[in-house]
């Protein structure tokens, strides 16, 4: 000890979106939630926190700094996985650099953490969930930590709720536990991102810039004022889950649109039953987000009737972007083609700017360009053809993607390997 | 028997504003609801039917007019609502015109029917509920029945459920019953209209056309497929209503509003929790009707919080017409300069057509003209000062009123007293 080296680790961590939700806590400290919830993580090759972590006997304090800014570490939230973490710590040893720490020391070790999410932090697409899940899963590598994804993700609860489920690719469930201590609220895998490839996910990004009412307050206030609430989490969920699972398990699209789409729809109806009710945005200057979600809700459920078997489901976190999971490529591609249709990008915007991701699907919906999206004719089950656009700011098209992993390239590191700083 | 003679009853009967909501039925056929409900009913010189009732041997069949305009009696709820009245016809005499009708003669005599509402029917401000309330008050009178208001209340429900709570003035609550007959679903007075005369109730009639998603199949989507209403039905609604009978009897305001503002949310939480979800509008040409409700629910949550106690409280129905109670003239008038600061009349409306009902309020408000209206100052509790001019198509104004009255003068019966026909 005493020198000036520095050992550092990278991982990436893939966010997730929730399809039977999770809203209310029982313990607010521990983050204790009062029902199970079910997700699907989505590709991190579209959606992803990267995060190095750093230790050299050099530092002078924990630092972190997100999207190459630096900010605080005091918040509860992050003292909470850093002294979970720095307890699991074993030995680690570098031989060919002649680096060893022991046990002990880690807890006089200081840490550099830098992070970078490849999509914007504010837009609401869970970047705190995929945060704290890469920043645990980050330490648990360096720190030579030997508990599994699921022990990881009891710790990385403990920084927000969600991190919990993006320890695991594919479909992860949040069991809520029953112990005061939190030592068996954890997530675990249902199945993997190869068990329901068919599936393709389309997340509207809304052009409002989201005004989010804090779901921490706003859970809270749920908990303390909504009589539905508590009925919702003891009896409505835990049926719910065992639906859901089964519908995941045997690749049941209709089931899994049905529970999908009822869930979103009650978590809302909870919000609603809030007092005062939670809007998600209650300034004019979101007028239109809460008639989008309506029109896409509205929207998706007539296609589907029309259909005769659910093409595509919607879900809603507490924010305005809808994700809309297709039940194939095919439906993905027809999805495509209502959504370009209906919310096409302002004259300005180019496709390639206006659908990320995934972008083969649109070669099957057949729009090679801008000019394509003008020629699109109304989709036959709606009767209007009016058009919003501008009303989206972008699309993102992902599928199922995998969970965390170690980035054994050095030149993905977001720290410098010699002073341990910003790259 | 065999002569010319008419003979008529006029009734007036109110309407009524639930702020316990009455959503879902157990019987439709009987109109039994799944919980009580609590209603205030609304002063009848603002909002009410009136219904003249006519018998005479000449008479064919039983015909109704609706607003000057003749419409078919065969639905089963006006069949249900006549069959229980005949049954309970008793002997008919006048002797000054001679006329006599035994009790079984009421089985072959038709009526005729004449019916209209000082307010737009199609508006959705329960003109059914008062129309029913007004038919089987005028036929009772006509045909001498002896069961009291309550009696008559359980028939009035079978054409329309709502149309029970019109049978009685000031707060009303329906009763649910427990019978399989519906012989105990009726509505009784919990204090009438003098009780709480502070009261003020302003209403504002929305510029869309309503485009009513049917109560009938909402309430039965709704208990198909919420699995939150039976947990409202079975546990939130007993509470709320014993809460609520309290605060009534006790003028206790700030309970008052918590409730009605409570449960007016939840009966839209449990619409959004239906599948498919309930919004009362699924067409983009009532785009703004949404965002309208939520910027009244939001505006008097932080009007209510600003004022330290609660000023005004705010009840929906299942149409867009905001309902709001005022807990005295003072706030009335308060709440009437930021309703016309906030929504103007178009340039081309004058006041008098713009607030109708109880005008003395404009005079408390310091608004003589649209002059007033227009130097109106932007409400200290609201940062934004924007206008949405032609959103509300009309306010009323009004109080808690009285009940079902017989109205004496024979100028204002609907009915020619020689041919039983419209006049």
């Amino acid at each position: 000890m005493g020198e000036k080296w520095v050992l550092m680790k990278t991982a990436q961590t893939p966010t997730n979106i929730a399809v039977i939700k999770y809203w209310g806590k029982r313990d607010e400290t521990l983050i204790l939630p009062v029902n199970d919830s079910i997700s699907v993580t989505l590709d991190p090759a579209h959606l992803c926190t990267t995060t190095t972590v750093a230790v050299s006997p050099a530092f002078q304090q924990d630092r972190m700094w997100l999207n190459g800014k630096e900010m605080s570490l005091s918040g509860g939230r992050y003292q909470n996985c850093l002294r979970e973490i720095r307890k699991r710590a074993r030995e680690v040893e570098d031989k060919e650099r002649g680096i060893k720490i022991e046990k002990k020391d880690w807890e006089k070790l200081h840490l550099h953490i830098a992070s970078y999410n490849n999509f914007p932090t504010a837009a609401g697409l869970a970047s705190s969930a995929a945060g704290f899940a890469c920043l645990v899963f980050a330490l648990a590598k360096l720190m030579n930590v030997s508990e599994d994804e699921s022990q990881l993700s009891a710790i990385a609860r403990q920084g927000s709720g969600s991190a919990c489920r993006s320890l695991f690719g594919g479909f992860v469930k949040w069991i809520m536990g029953k112990e005061d201590d939190g030592s068996d609220s954890l997530a675990v895998q249902l199945v993997d991102e190869k068990h329901w490839e068919d599936l393709f996910i389309i997340i509207a990004v809304v052009s409002s810039r989201q005004k989010e009412t804090s779901s921490t307050s706003g859970m809270r206030e749920s908990v303390e004022t909504s009589s539905l609430l508590q009925h919702r989490a003891k009896e409505v969920v835990p049926k719910r889950t065992i639906q859901m699972e089964e519908a995941i398990q045997y690749r049941d699209f209709a089931s899994f649109a049905k529970l999908a789409c009822a869930d979103s729809n009650q978590f809302h109806a909870v919000c609603l039953d809030t007092l005062p009710p939670i809007f998600y945005m209650n300034d004019t200057s979101h007028r239109q987000v809460l008639v989008y979600i309506c029109w896409i809700i509205s929207y998706v459920e007539k296609w589907n009737r029309s259909e005769g078997t659910p093409q595509v489901a919607y879900t809603f976190d507490a924010g305005p972007n809808a994700v809309l999971i297709a039940r194939d490529r095919k439906a993905a591609a027809q999805l495509i083609q209502r959504l370009l249709f209906y919310f096409p990008p302002k004259s300005d915007t180019d496709l390639d700017s206006y659908l990320l991701g995934d972008k083969t699907i649109l070669k099957d919906a057949g729009l090679e360009g801008l000019e394509d999206v003008k020629a699109l004719s109304p989709p036959p089950e709606n009767g209007s053809a009016q058009k919003y656009p501008g009303d989206v700011s972008y699309f993102i098209c992902t599928r199922p993607g995998k969970g965390p992993i170690l980035l054994s390239n050095d030149k993905l590191a977001l720290l410098d390997p010699e002073t341990g700083l910003p790259k």
